[in-house]
C-alpha cells in the first residue's frame, strides 16, 4: 500500500467534477456507430459516464475489481439474525481463498477480488486480505453507539486510501462488495434515519432469517435509533450511532471513487446504504458512481430510488458480497468492444 | 446442414416436457452452496431452468450463439420507417463479417453470430450466411397479405430446422435476434391482434423513425389489420397476413429448442413478439424460453408480460440483433462457475 495520509474533510473539498468535454466526444463516437441512434439505452449512457469519471474517451477492456468490505456488528448481541458471528470471518477468509459467491462471478469476467479486514471481530492474518481493522467488531448500537466519531472517519479515510492504492494498480472500475453478519440490520436503521422512513418499510429478512424474525429486528433499529436520536444530516452521526465499518468502509470507496476518477459500482441494499451516506458526505460522489441492479431486500428499491442512479439489472437478488455489481461487468466489456470495433454509418457508406 | 425433412404439425406433436428430475437435483446443489438459499433470485430459476432443458445437472461452461434472421418486410412501400430496404442486406452481410452491434457484444463473450438470410429482398452470396430464403420479402401487408400459409411454415420449419443443426454442432444455449427494416411495423400489427391491444399501445418509432410518423404508422397497421382480419386464435394466419418472415423464423427457433432440449433466449419487441406466437402454436415452448431484457419499445414490457417470463435487464435497449439477448449470456457463465466451483456449507462445517 502507498502510505499516505487521507483526510477526509480534504479529500471533499478537492473533488471536482465530470470531464464534460470526454463525455461529448464519447458520445458523439456512439452516435456515429451503424444503429439507431441511443438503441443501447442505460448502457450507452454508462459508457459516457465511465468516459467522464476516468476523463478519457480512449476507454479498453477496463481493469476491474470488487472490493469486498468485511466487518462484524456488536447489534448481534440482541439476536437480530440466525447466523452466528463466527461466519463474518470464515467468509472473509474464503474469499482470500477465491471461494465464495463473488470469487465465482468475478473470476468469469477476470476481475479481481480484493478482500478488507475493516472489523472483523477475531484477528485474521492472511497475506491475501488487506488489514484495515478500525475495532474488533462495532458495539451494540441497542444498547450504545456502534462507534465514535473518529472510528467512522478513519473507516472512511481507509477506504479513500484504498481506491488510492488501487488506481495506482491500474484498477479503472471497482464494484463494491460487503460482508458482516448482522449488516441489514444496521443498513436497515441507517436507511430509516437517512430517509426518514419506518424501519418496517426498509427491513427484511437479509441473509438468512425466516420471516417472523423481521418483528423482533425492527423492535432493535426502532429501540437503537429512540436511545441516539441520529441526526440525519449528519451522516457520520448517524453511521457512529447506528452503522457499521464495512458501511463505513464503503462510504470511503465512494468517495474515493471521486477523489481518485475511478468509477465505484454501487451492489445492493448495504452497498446503497453506503452510496447513500457518501452522497449526504458529497453529493458530487454521484457523478462517479454506476447503478448495478435492484436489490430484493424490501429496502433495496427505495435506497435505488433515492439514490437516483438508474441500475439496469433486476433478478431479486440479495446475496451481498458485491454479486450484483460483479454481475453488470461484462456489460462494460461488451460496451467497450462495440465503442471500439464497430462499424459507423461513414463506413457503411449508409 | 442436416438434411432432414422438419414436418410443423409432427414435431409439434413430439414435443415433451422439462426434465424435473434433473431440476430438483440442481435445485438441491444450489441449496447445498454457501450462500443464503435462493439469493442469486432469478438466476437461480435461469439455471434450473437450463439444467431441465437441457436435461443433464452437469452443467458446465454452455456453448452459446445468438441466430440472427434476417428479412424484408413489404410493407415498406407503405413509408413506415426512413431508413431505405438495402439496409437489411447491408447489414445481413456485416453481422457475417463480424461488424454490427450484436457481432461486438457476443465476441466479448464467446458466443457465435449465426446470420440467417430467410427472405432479404436481394439476392446474397455469402458462405458465412446460411441461405434460407423463402422469398425476396414478404408482400405489402397494407394491400395484400404478408404471405402464404405455406410461406410460413416453411420459414417456421427453417427455423426448427436450425436448431436441429446447431444441437448437432454441439450448441447448448441459444440467443435469438433479427434484422429486417421494418420488422417493428409487423411486429406491433402481429402483438395488436394477437393480445386484442389497440395498434397505438404496441406501437412505437422503432429503428429510426422519428415519433410524429407513428401516427402514420399506425395507421397502416390499423388498414392491414382491417383488410385482412386476422384471426388471433390462428398464429399462421397472423403471421401470414400481417408478419414477417424473421418472425416466423425465430418463432421456428423457439419450437426448435423446445423440441431439441435447447435453451432459447428471447431478445426485445421483436423476439417476443415470435415468442408469443412459437407459445401460441405450441404452449410447451414457454418452459424451453428464457427471458432477456425488457425492451424500450412500448410493446416491450405489453409483449413481456404476455410471455409469462422473468427478464432480469431493464436497460432501455431497442436495438434488436439480439443484443439484449446477448447481454445476458455472461451471466450463465457466472451461474455455471458457482455452482460447479463453489464450497458448500458442508465444506465450511457451517
Amino acid at each position: 500500500m502507498i502510505n499516505i495520509n487521507i483526510d477526509l474533510w480534504e479529500v471533499k473539498k478537492s473533488l471536482k467534477s465530470l470531464n464534460k468535454e470526454v463525455m461529448d466526444i464519447t458520445r458523439t463516437r456512439l452516435d456515429s456507430l451503424a444503429k439507431p441512434i441511443n438503441s443501447l439505452g442505460t448502457l450507452e449512457e454508462m459508457l459516457v459516464k465511465c468516459a467522464g469519471i476516468l476523463g478519457t474517451d480512449k476507454l479498453d477492456m477496463l481493469k476491474k475489481c470488487v472490493v469486498v468490505m468485511c466487518a462484524d456488528n456488536g447489534v448481534l448481541a440482541q439476536c437480530v439474525t440466525d447466523t452466528p458471528q463466527e461466519v463474518t470471518a470464515i467468509m472473509t477468509e474464503n474469499f482470500a481463498s477465491g471461494k465464495g459467491t463473488v470469487c465465482q462471478m468475478a473470476e468469469t469476467v477476470g476481475a479481481d477480488v480484493i478482500v478488507v479486514d475493516i472489523g472483523v471481530a477475531s484477528d485474521i492474518n492472511n497475506k491475501y486480505i488487506i488489514n484495515k481493522k478500525i475495532a474488533y467488531g462495532t458495539r451494540d448500537m441497542a444498547v450504545e453507539p456502534a462507534m465514535t466519531r473518529e472510528q467512522v472517519i478513519k473507516a472512511i479515510e481507509e477506504g479513500i486510501e484504498i481506491v488510492v492504492d488501487l488506481k495506482a494498480k491500474g484498477y479503472e472500475m471497482i464494484a463494491t462488495g460487503e460482508m458482516g453478519i448482522g449488516n441489514t440490520t444496521t443498513s436497515s436503521a441507517i436507511v430509516s434515519v437517512l430517509l426518514g422512513r419506518d424501519p418496517e418499510d426498509v427491513t427484511g429478512k437479509g441473509a438468512s432469517l425466516f420471516a417472523k424474525g423481521i418483528e423482533h429486528k425492527v423492535s432493535v433499529i426502532k429501540k437503537a435509533i429512540a436511545l441516539h436520536n441520529p441526526d440525519p444530516n449528519d451522516p457520520i452521526d448517524v453511521l457512529s450511532k447506528v452503522g457499521g465499518l464495512d458501511i463505513a468502509g464503503m462510504a470511503g470507496l465512494f468517495i474515493g471513487g471521486a477523489y481518485m476518477g475511478v468509477p465505484v459500482i454501487v451492489d445492493g441494499f448495504i452497498s446503497g446504504t453506503a452510496a447513500l451516506l457518501a452522497q449526504k458526505i458529497a453529493p458530487e460522489t454521484k457523478d462517479f458512481m454506476l447503478a448495478s441492479h435492484v436489490s430484493f431486500e424490501p429496502g433495496g428499491p427505495i435506497v435505488t430510488e433515492a439514490l437516483g442512479l438508474n441500475p439496469i439489472l433486476d433478478a431479486k437478488m440479495c446475496l451481498g458480497e458485491g454479486t450484483g455489481a460483479v454481475a453488470t461487468l461484462p456489460v462494460y466489456d461488451m460496451l467497450v468492444n462495440v465503442y471500439n470495433n464497430m462499424i459507423t454509418y461513414n463506413d457503411l457508406g449508409v
